[in-house]
């Protein structure tokens, strides 16, 4: 059985290293496939994007997540099947939910309660070691997702806000969801936002950024444009971005995650 | 059989997957589990701390963990057997010793002498890869910790110089031994120490780094205080740590590892 | 059967961590060793130096690299076999070729178009996810490095143009390959290159770089040399690189790669 493993944990500390002895402890023949550590700290929205983009490409197993700023408060821990039958794990502050949508939706949610399949005592700041990590090993050996405690309504659950653009016919009001290693900007859009503008490969645009203003062209991948020129394509996840043949797109336009980018067909 | 991993060497380069291949060469069946490779470059002691605080949460086997400022001096190689069995190997600079005293102490040791468990020729500043990797794949594969070299007494193994709090009845001088991603700052201190002064949570201490003083509260997680405001805890390895909620005391604070910090209880 | 795993992706994101998932799904029982991913974004020339330095540390199986700037261009994709019989997954632009020469040379070379070993459809951006694990997995697998699409001849393969250095009797000019966590720089040079100029362990040199000039000793290791000294070395993969004993060469230096570096004996 395989368990994916995505965080804010970094891998500077030894976080990671001690929830991957954690569960070797408890499912010995368990493969861990860490997805990433690098989740920016906290950033809930990101790693629920994350999971959600990789999920598609894991082998089927146990998805444990853990971006946990409410750890210490009441925030529940989750065990949650989706409907393909995949297991989930994770707080209950949205992080896993877009993922298991992505699966066939919740159909079944649980509360980590039981003590039995946890590292007693558990500490108040890292329930990634104390609860989450060996709930996603039981489940690994193959103990039902049933006995980790009650059951939940899916209605009940924590959900995410997700940040929505806004389309017209003449302009598009995104934002940068993530940047990543090489600068590129995933925006909150689709190849169907962009469609309802008559934004195709090859259509030159405008994109605003604060107060700067900047031309791109719409292309298909990196090869289409000249070295230099800002591009407005869809990736690999299906999500529209932004990158700078041969640069880093988010260097040059000074851009973060949660920028705001308008975007209208070029004059 | 598992081998843990833990150096300074960084994921940058290749050092760490290069001591992988040479173990996997030796002793295909083994597990390597990284617990990290973030150490600050030539940090013996954040090593040897962080060793100490993950091994009892790792599965039994063959820890292997290599800081070696030293490299190419005079310096032993070690392999060492604790008193529940585990087996530690890596330079004789005080790495391993805080976490073989946590697992029964150091039933026995031996110097890395015998150049049939080696990759020769041995490189003069790679002893990750020629030395210490070579060695904990062998002992993975079963042979004898004896069959490595000649024993050592435990009373001339190097020991490590761990900085001791100053603690009166009014109030600690401390220091910060080491910051987490998190900007989380852990001290030389256990909650023993505190309780000494009578802080436990809910007290109101004052905290003096460098010239400045803050205000904090003695709180058993993060939950317990407010956005923004300082806490001192008990953290996941039974360290005492200053934290702020939702945000980075390392960060707030201007500090980092090796400062002093004073503290008493609010007046 | 090993799949050793090299890239420029970085470990913030999930691309390494979707490749595990693409090629576990595809070849549950292959073990995945990650050489590193730290790569400078689109460091072709590093990235080939790389892999050349480790494969031999490496067990035999599929060595997956890819560092990719003309990903979405006709640049083509390969399967190459060494005169050992170890098999190579990646871009042709050279990535590849100076581990293979290393192993025996290329015994034979084949396009990546059978779309059977790829996951369909191809993205435009993300041949790693789409185009390459897939192909390693499928090796790794057993499938015949022949089914993987047409045979190319090796001289029609894109080579690397690696620096080398200018070297008379009495100076060389030689350029940083590379800077390593530590803060070694390791040149394009050789022991060989420096025995020309009498240049061995204990001889004085004056180093020049930009308009800067330093006294360094050639040593065997940084133990040979005093706190602080800078030194000439031949590193664990028998490169010559410059050192400082217990610091940085490259941030007192002032230097990063790709700076020209001029040598001579001290006078």
């Amino acid at each position: 059985m395989f368990v994916t493993f995505l965080t804010d944990f970094g891998l500077e500390d030894d976080f990671v290293g001690t929830c991957h002895g954690v569960m070797k402890r408890i499912a010995p023949e368990t493969e861990i496939i860490d997805i990433t550590h690098g989740i920016q700290p906290q950033g809930v929205l990101q790693g629920a994007l994350v999971l959600a983009n990789t999920v598609p490409y894991l082998p089927e197993g146990v998805h444990l997540a853990v971006v946990d700023p409410g750890v210490g408060t009441q925030r529940r821990g989750l065990a949650l099947r989706s409907g393909d039958g995949r297991l989930f794990v994770g707080p209950d502050n949205g992080l896993l939910i877009p993922a298991a949508q992505k699966l066939g939706g919740i159909e079944a949610a649980f509360e980590l309660t039981n003590s039995e399949y946890a590292l007693e005592p558990i500490s108040a700041t890292f329930h990634g070691r104390d609860v989450f990590s060996p709930a996603a090993a039981h489940l690994a050996n193959g103990i039902a997702v049933e006995d980790f405690g009650p059951a939940i309504e899916a209605d009940s659950l924590t959900q995410l806000d997700v940040p929505q653009p806004d389309v017209s016919d003449r302009r598009i009001r995104a934002c940068c969801l993530y940047v990543d290693r090489f600068g590129n900007m995933q925006l909150n859009l689709t190849r169907k936002h962009l469609e309802r503008l008559g934004i195709e490969p090859g259509v030159q645009v405008e994109l605003e950024l604060a107060t700067e203003r900047y031309y791109a062209i719409a292309a298909r991948t990196f090869a289409d444009a000249r070295g230099g020129e800002i591009i407005l394509y869809e990736d690999a996840y299906e999500n529209i971005a932004i990158a700078i043949s041969g640069g880093s797109a988010a260097e040059t336009l000074s851009a973060h995650s949660e920028v705001d980018v308008r975007i209208k067909v070029a004059d």
